[in-house]
């Protein structure tokens, strides 16, 4: 595969940073263009970026100079890691100027012409291009990776789609990575659960349905998914307890073997971030846990572990994600690299 | 209320610690008595306790000589915060010698003769004594208090038993004061997430179905009951989500006045530490909190937070109890409030 | 002593509500005026102050109309726990229009004729008040207490002045309350240690040298104070290790007893919230600990441990306090305590 | 140079499986044998290592089988990550035996005829072991590294002794792994400081004076080192607070360029672990920290900020050192590095 340009939108953010961070040394893509508020245009990137990552500033982009989120400027593909506040009319702007907008928002991931991509899950729903450019007059296009904690539920449930899964509930305890910085306060949170992240549960619940779905998402999925979201002073990698009940009735020696045996689109491209396996099914009677298990498979493999019956639905198991990996920028960087392999770029 | 005297068996272990703690200033009970093993017998508490509240230990029982667990020494009622390898044959012999034991050890909690007691749930199982004297041949008797998961889990569920509980989900987040000292190593927790607890989920299982069941909770009750175990980086308080699913169709309002009114045997009888009321059912949208609401009702409350519907069941929300208050020492010094009041000394 | 009416400037910040909190069951003063920006006027305090302290807020004060932070209106005495952006400016008006303000506010500190008090330290500052009203042209005063990093040092060093203090090498571990609501983003402190805290050392040694000063503070003290200032993860309690060199040689039980023997002008007055004694020698080999310690004597105790020689300096210990008690709120109460029983007010 | 087989002492406790880990990759030594008691003996690795580490264990030692430590099994190099218990008795008949046992335990530390050995400070001091086999008897030889916490500190000194280093105050903020596992309980340092670490200052003060020392650390450093420990609920990552006195009169950039230009053996030699550079000295003002820094060079870099004058003694500043790479089981590779690259197997 030759190597592509790519740019990031709102490069000095905390996505953005990872963003940065994770494409400085990637096979396929060289990151050529950083774009940020207008208050950061024509300065160094290193002067306008409050690093918060453990893992330096790669040294190419320190000096590069800052440019505004002008669509027409910047190469074809671009990240986006911007703010909610801003990202739907940037984003808008930059899909109907040409530009594919590989996306971290959420401001578009419900939109039915704009596929919701997890490249393990449902790449079929690349097909949505076409009519989304139809439909919106855009040279370019858009496709959005799914909230942090979506993700984890959804790869969980991926390779027990066969089963006929009905129904899910699903309580969570979320890193504090996955609010961004400032964030959570440390006042609310050492020593202390909140059992309260605005806004997540819906998430959980929409997006995973529309992810599982067919005809791109527009006809969701029908399973019924009740979440319990928690916020643990944690860092990083959201952690999960589920239980499932499905139509068929697997037992628990067949879900166990679908979840290892489990491949996506990614592994079988050998995509350059691919996690091999994508889900990884854990003996241990105490895993997986955070700090032990967020990094596998370069923080992009979903772990499971505990898998059991459950006195009320059929199984129930955990499920462990690094929430600014899997689920921010990696998700989006695997999203292009799909892309890139089918040919859409 | 004439006061009693009280003793402590295994009064230098961290529940038998909170047992001296909490038993300092109580309004009907004395506590003249501290046994523990051979080991410290004949010595000052003080010299043999290695204290680990944040209160100081009472100037009282600080120069008491401590005695070994000899049945017939000591007061006729003794809590007992023993460790399970020994509180099984100490415990039996002290209700064989005529003694009243309070127990907090998990041993006797599913023998079918002894109440595993909730005073606000569950007080009319305290008849199972005639039949559990006459069966074992003691002139003492043993009673229980459940784990400290499932205390909270029995508390939130009491009001709503009338509307037919047929099911429940739970998954919690735990606080490492539940796993005694030194209990949970630091790397294990710091940061981290353990999604296991060895045993807890079996008996949060059980002993709910026993508490809430009929018969002195020789009938189990028919709920089905699973439950997910998670420790958290978090000293005191348990915190837990649940889904429950109900035979009648209770509306939400419905539920939030079962909890509002609810009331049990202490807060009828007004006994001394019975919190007023025993449930909180708190409007706040991410409440209730470990750090902020263990200690409401002096740690002896029940706090019920974001009562909403479930799409799976029927309603979900969150419950906290302080696990060292409510779950262990002021559950027992709680069912022997019940028990004088009852004219059972 | 008869009660007297006194306010709150600020009172629905975090200074504020401790305010609040504390000011709720005290024997002589009587809370009957809270004041904040006009922004909060006229509602009920309950629905403008976003609560964030673990116990309820008062009955008293939640239905009470906040007024706004306007000179004249409110009782003489007036606690002031506004934020140092507008403290300057609203604090003289008050003390111009004739109130008695009890700061907790940095802006007055160091102004030599405004004593920065501690009331076992240098209860004899007070006398500048005269002076202060003079050449200001004030009826009413204003009273600082110092940073609650140096209330613990100058506390510390208080009962050791007797040996000469020559210098003073001091390196803190402060908790996350010390910095406010949102205060330190949990990103930046969870399992870590952020060794700086801005302008902090600076306050430590300039404020300890005008504590310890003559002639009002106005002629500061000589010690040479030089201080390391980092946060860790913890809430309340600042725990700092110093080691001490002193012109005269006491030895190490010299210096303990003066320690265990000290006592300040609110232990002789018996003021209501004076700890007795104000300074706790601990002999156990790991205290203190803020878990454990930050709590004792209401929160208003400093306490000290591992005092032993010093191979640099002469002696070396740690000490302890409560920060948003001994070094806020607390503080500023136990000055108009003393300034009520000297008759001030 | 071409590869030498080693083996580890002590493979299945947390130091050993630090070394297991850290050898798996290594270009100079092979990983060929494992030992530890005899409880282990003829089992598979994987079977008797409760494997701690946030890395999976190295598929080449998983499956190992394990040996007893009986000196003349296994190879002539050895690394000692045993216990105190028995590392005295067991490294003493390995040196006897003719094993090079390159040790991480704290029994021969202080021994005169032992080199303390970090290769940046005082490689010179590998020239006792002639004079060590001599006296000793032994074939083999003994070297040592010293304590996580003094690493950090003599490393950190290193550059400045051409100042005349006449004293040092030194207070530590430690992590919870420099304590073993299971180590430090939960209980004590969540949310809490211990402002105690049995034996740790003594080594601090001992252990610098030995490796800053000459005659191969026979002659004592004459500095006067006084040292404050405290624990801080941190997982990897020692900080700590240095204010230091010189004889000569340094400016603050004649420490700041030794500290940038100083360079040891290690990376003159461009051992494979040497960190490049050995020191870094941060301009940021809240650097370094534990979370962020603990991992520059591989964990093998010191870094040092906030370099500023102090009011009492000439400078002061942070230093920061991973505890369980360069203060355990990376020091030792480091020292054996060195050791080959100058010869001596």
């Amino acid at each position: 595969m030759s190597e592509i340009e790519v740019g990031v939108l709102g490069a000095t953010g905390v996505v953005g940073q990872q963003f940065v961070s994770r494409l400085a040394r990637h096979p396929w893509f060289r990151l050529t263009w950083l774009a940020a508020s207008e208050r950061s245009e024509g300065k160094a990137y290193k002067l306008v970026a409050p690093w918060r990552l453990a893992t330096p500033m790669p040294a190419e982009s320190a000096d590069r100079v800052v440019d505004a989120c002008v669509p027409g400027r910047g190469p074809k593909v671009v990240f986006s890691g911007l703010d909610a506040a801003v990202a739907g009319e940037i984003e808008g702007a930059f899909a109907a100027a040409g530009h594919i907008v590989v996306s971290n928002a959420r401001n578009f991931r419900m939109d039915p012409l704009v596929p919701l991509l997890i490249p393990e899950v449902n790449a079929d729903h690349l097909s949505l291009l076409t009519e989304q450019r139809a439909a919106k007059g855009w040279s370019g296009a858009i496709v959005t990776n799914p909230n942090c904690s979506t993700v984890v539920l959804a790869m969980a449930l991926a390779p027990l789609r066969q089963f006929g899964i009905k129904s899910v509930i699903v309580s969570t305890m979320q890193a504090v990575s996955g609010a961004g910085y400032p964030g959570v306060p440390s006042l609310d949170i050492l020593g202390n659960v909140v059992p309260f992240i605005g806004g997540e549960e819906e998430k959980m619940e929409s997006e995973t349905q529309k992810i599982l779905g067919s005809d791109g998402g527009r006809a969701p999925h029908a399973v019924a998914i009740s979440a319990h979201t928690n916020r643990v002073p944690v860092i990083d990698g959201h952690t999960m307890t589920m239980s499932v009940a499905f139509q068929n009735q697997p037992s628990l020696a067949d879900l166990a073997n679908a979840i290892r045996t489990f491949k996506g689109r990614p592994q079988e491209l050998k995509l350059p971030t691919a996690p091999q396996p994508a889900l990884i099914l854990m003996d241990e009677p105490n895993r997986p846990q955070p700090r032990l298990d967020a990094d596998l498979g370069g923080g992009m493999a979903i772990s499971i572990g505990r898998l059991r019956a459950c006195p009320v639905m059929h199984a129930k198991f955990v499920a462990l994600g690094h929430n600014t990996v899997r689920g921010a920028a990696g998700a989006a960087i695997l999203n292009a690299e799909l892309m890139m392999a089918e040919g859409i770029f």
